[in-house]
């Protein structure tokens, strides 16, 4: 499936944390919209993702979308029965990637002609899905048939059942929560965003006539990964086996573990395409989340939402314990609503929402086969 | 119970890494040694604690020593029947708490008049179970009832089986494991370093002529309790409450949450009695436990144990799985060692080791008592 990358503007989003900014961002469709417009899937990505989440660019394209397994004929997500979509976020990391579009502190201020950096305002997830929702209705869709996502996509797609409760039918969140979970899931986000303003580069987010904090980002991204990825997954890599070219790091004080090495090329590599501001606001982003907040709490939160849930908990997953699914889904279904909880046991914890999708084929299939839930 | 800090001296421990050194450290003891010399029980530390284990040092001290609930009159640790022994760790975090004799980077080095810095070479826990050896046999003691710690403690009584075998007839390892798991555990430790290290006040560990690196190791602590301490303790504490004078950190971009304050306020505390260099040795040597190093692998060195064995996991520890438990004890059983699993089902993850202690009275006098294993 060979794809494009298109282009949304907006003069005018209406962020939750003061003001308006205009907004570009690039997006992604696959299969087509039907006659009645009632088809379209919303697909959200990951923290450290982006709107590519199906296809090639092209037939010399290494990789595909990062839900390549799940978007397409005959797939999980049908693009022979549905049209789906997929939006770069706000802030996206990936900024200097040549086919990410998106706005936050490393655009140019068109009231100044240079990078906003600090100046740009806080984000939240529900303004990535203010900026969906302007998307959807410019392509002339009034209501999704679903929205979905792992991790914090899973975050948008919560949002959006709260947010726009008449405008979406089913809601998938797979690794995923109705807020940022004290404290572990806070922490890491806190974590990573200490180890970019520490990096004396930082500057407090005006760095962009300078070096950028690259030190302070490469170790915000190994962070990240070693503290969420799975630990089966590094340890079938590298176990405890030492680095290369190192002498093992009991006999010598210089010597490293193989995991530190490939984990932090990982981290080094990934950070020449992320901007620190833009990391910085994400993952704030990503902690502020809370489906309850501006709603009166979760409980009341919980009885807004009309669209049917999937909530797919991946057993493991440090960052969104299985518990925090089922705590929602009971809160849902004790106003008569719909939620049902299918935990993954994939034994790779958060990752597993991308590296073990293909599980996920069955419960996804079944969930937007039916009509209603039984 | 009032307790006595003593003072060990040795002028010549041999190290794992390198040459060897001489060292001064403290130790406590509860109890009588009797006549026959062999009721003694050596306690190990965890990281960040030492090795004041119970008892207060006055009538006026606010708290006791960190097992407390375990050891004295009548309690698990029966100050009746066993003579028991707790020692400070080289390079023990609380370089500066007045009641810590330890030596590491920030103990003068005789030969030159200033502090060792980074030419103190890198310990591991062998070294410190080494120690410990030299202190137990000036004390008379030829063979140990027990030895038996919580985390890195556990670590080091773990060591005591494959690095005496003769002298020790039971091991207790609570929240421990026979090497530190890839990858989280041991990357949480290398976070902590990096987080020391990128302060610019760290100067490679060639601090002690200027301000040292409170901010980095400020940040190390943070990092270490909120990445390890149980969602469940500070849930309760402090769920996602806005900090107090702030704003609410959805509606303010300098808004906090309680967490963050109350945990960077202990974190805040700790470093005041901490030394930098010793924390960067002391999560060094956590990582680089691995019992089977130097006894070619896990295998071969879980055949080298003699003790009866132990093992409490905590379910819910992120740094210890119970399956790392269970590996270790199939390993030791399968050769004909004697090994038992009982897992601790307390909720608070690795922070039960010592917030729940009191949950393994039970299983710790039933282990110290019989006779032999059935």
């Amino acid at each position: 499936m060979f794809v494009q990358k298109h282009i949304f503007h907006t003069p005018k989003l209406d962020l939750d944390i003061a003001k308006s900014v205009p907004v570009t961002v690039g997006y992604e469709t696959y299969g087509h919209l039907n006659p009645t417009r009632d088809n379209a899937i919303l697909i959200c990505h990951p923290f450290s993702a982006n709107g590519h989440a199906a296809g090639r660019y092209s037939a010399d394209d290494p990789s595909p979308g990062w839900w390549d397994s799940l978007i397409g004929p005959g797939k999980a997500f049908d693009t022979d029965r549905f049209f789906v979509i997929a939006v770069d976020s706000l802030c996206n990391l990936s900024t200097h990637h040549p086919m990410v579009v998106t706005t936050g502190p490393a655009t140019i201020n068109p009231e100044t002609g240079r990078p906003y950096g600090a100046d740009f305002p806080q984000i939240t997830m529900r303004d990535n899905v203010r900026l969906q929702h302007q998307l959807i209705r410019t392509l002339g869709i009034e209501r999704l048939a679903a929205v979905a996502g792992p991790g914090t996509g899973g975050f948008q797609a919560l949002e959006w059942a709260v947010t726009y409760p008449d405008m979406v039918a089913r809601v998938i969140a797979v690794a995923s929560a109705h807020q940022a979970p004290p404290v572990f899931s806070l922490a890491v986000c806190q974590a990573g965003i200490d180890a970019v303003i520490a990096d004396p580069a930082y500057k407090g987010g005006e760095y962009y006539d300078s070096e950028p904090p690259v030190e302070g980002l490469a170790r915000a991204l190994f962070l990240l990964s070693t503290l969420t990825y799975s630990d089966a997954w590094i340890a079938d890599r590298w176990e405890r086996k030492t680095a290369k070219g190192s002498m093992h790091p009991r006999s010598d004080r210089e010597g490293r573990f193989a995991f530190q090495d490939g984990m932090e090329q990982l981290a080094r590599e990934k950070a020449r395409e992320v901007d620190a501001n833009h990391f910085v606001y994400s993952a704030r982003a990503a902690l502020l989340h809370d489906i309850g907040y501006g709603n009166r709490g979760i409980e009341v939160a919980a009885q807004i939402i009309k669209a049917k849930l999937l909530l797919v908990p991946v057993t493991g997953d440090l960052l969104f314990p299985v518990e925090a699914s089922r705590q929602l889904a009971d809160l849902i279904n004790q106003h008569g609503g719909r939620a049902e909880v299918v935990p993954l046991e994939a034994g790779n914890g958060h990752a597993s929402a991308l590296q073990d999708c293909l599980w996920l084929t069955e419960p996804l299939t079944r969930f937007l086969r039916c009509e209603e839930m039984h």
